[in-house]
């Protein structure tokens, strides 16, 4: 049997991925919830983390003894183990490129990351507008991704980036939730793929978990405490 | 004919992995230096790599019309390109092993890759004391890279992470490289781990080209223009 582990479904979007990727391919898993107390290093989930993976994050994936950590390693581990999943694309040309948008999302959009955090239960467009107002490397990481999927969902008429479901889209999900989250305004075509990722039941259910968590984190909503924030009545 | 697009060889540590995982493989490709003139939206460089890739970064692969970018998506396309160089490990546990470090490298030793950037032709022994003095988080990237080398090479008692050399090694060669730059104090067995990457011919022939390039650039260099690091006599 898999066991997943991961942060809060609220803010944790990383964890997100593997999770919405093995529940919407139906393969089963148990889940193993380290809570977010904190992040310093003698905190519970870090101790925690660190007691199961040299990288101390989540999630990770144990496999009997095996044990598979980051996000791109546990998809093309799950991609491997469960071949009939067809979990990446099966043309050569695009499973290079849905491996090409996945890295490229592993290791970039880091302003858009930064000041965009997952929240999955809250609604701050003031949050949103102002972000896009102050940071011009945000607005650049949003033209960029838009510009990826617009490409990528134009090759086959969407509605998902790759035809059917794939790792891609399960990468692409938390992004998904953070432009809900600080209502981005975007063209009519990501609207679409963001409905239709959001129609996934493995984004509903991850989703639905994470409405239900109701364990408000600060040092995860930082905007919340920001003076400027106060300011603009939030 | 495979073409990979590069930056320069002393600073790009992203285009030495793949560059050094298929020379050492015996990959025949060809290679285009896309020279890092800065990295304003405007330069050159930038130019150039947004015109190969939607992420406007080194390195991308270019098969035939199929464009390959970023270092992982690279990594597994080759691997699944060149099933007989087994560029990966064949067990599926060492697999999944190889793969997580790997991704752990992409995404995390942040502290490392910020405060160590790669720098071939330059001995920083000073910049090296001085970063371990004053920036914890180094220190900890250190010593959760070097308790993950240790694991993995007692695992089947080296010289490299897996046996035979594998994606994994490429995917360290540059941090081998910064601990030599800066003068890293290591453990005789990750000593011995260095050695056998400088050894690989696949490393040293991206070291000769590095050494070669004599192309100062200063926006990668800041320790040279920072004034304790001038006081510091360098």
């Amino acid at each position: 049997m898999l066991t997943l582990h991961i942060g809060n479904k609220n803010y944790s979007s990383w964890s997100m991925r593997p999770w919405v990727l093995m529940t919407q391919a139906g393969i089963a898993f148990d889940e193993v919830l380290l809570r977010f107390d904190s992040f310093d290093p003698d905190s519970q989930f870090k101790r925690q983390a660190m007691a199961l993976s040299p990288s101390g994050t989540v999630p990770v994936l144990v496999d009997g003894d095996l044990v598979v950590w980051d996000t791109l390693a546990i998809a093309e581990y799950l991609a491997e183990r469960f071949p009939d999943r067809a979990l990446w694309p099966q043309a050569v040309e695009a499973r290079a490129l849905a491996r090409s948008v996945c890295a490229h999302m592993h290791s970039g959009f880091g302003a858009l990351r930064q000041h965009f955090p997952m929240n999955i239960d809250a609604t701050l467009p003031e949050v949103g507008a102002r972000v896009l107002r102050e940071q011009p490397a945000v607005v650049d990481d949003l033209q960029r991704l838009q510009a990826l999927w617009e490409r990528l969902l134009a090759r086959h008429d969407g509605p998902l980036l790759f035809d059917p479901f794939s790792i891609a889209d399960a990468f692409f999900a938390p992004v998904v939730m953070r432009l809900k989250t600080y209502a981005v305004p975007v063209s009519p075509r990501v609207q679409r793929y963001m409905e239709a990722v959001l129609a996934l039941q493995g984004v509903q259910q991850w989703v639905a978990g994470a409405l239900a968590e109701h364990d408000f984190r600060p040092f995860e909503e930082p905007y919340r405490q920001a003076p400027d924030a106060r300011d603009d009545g939030e």
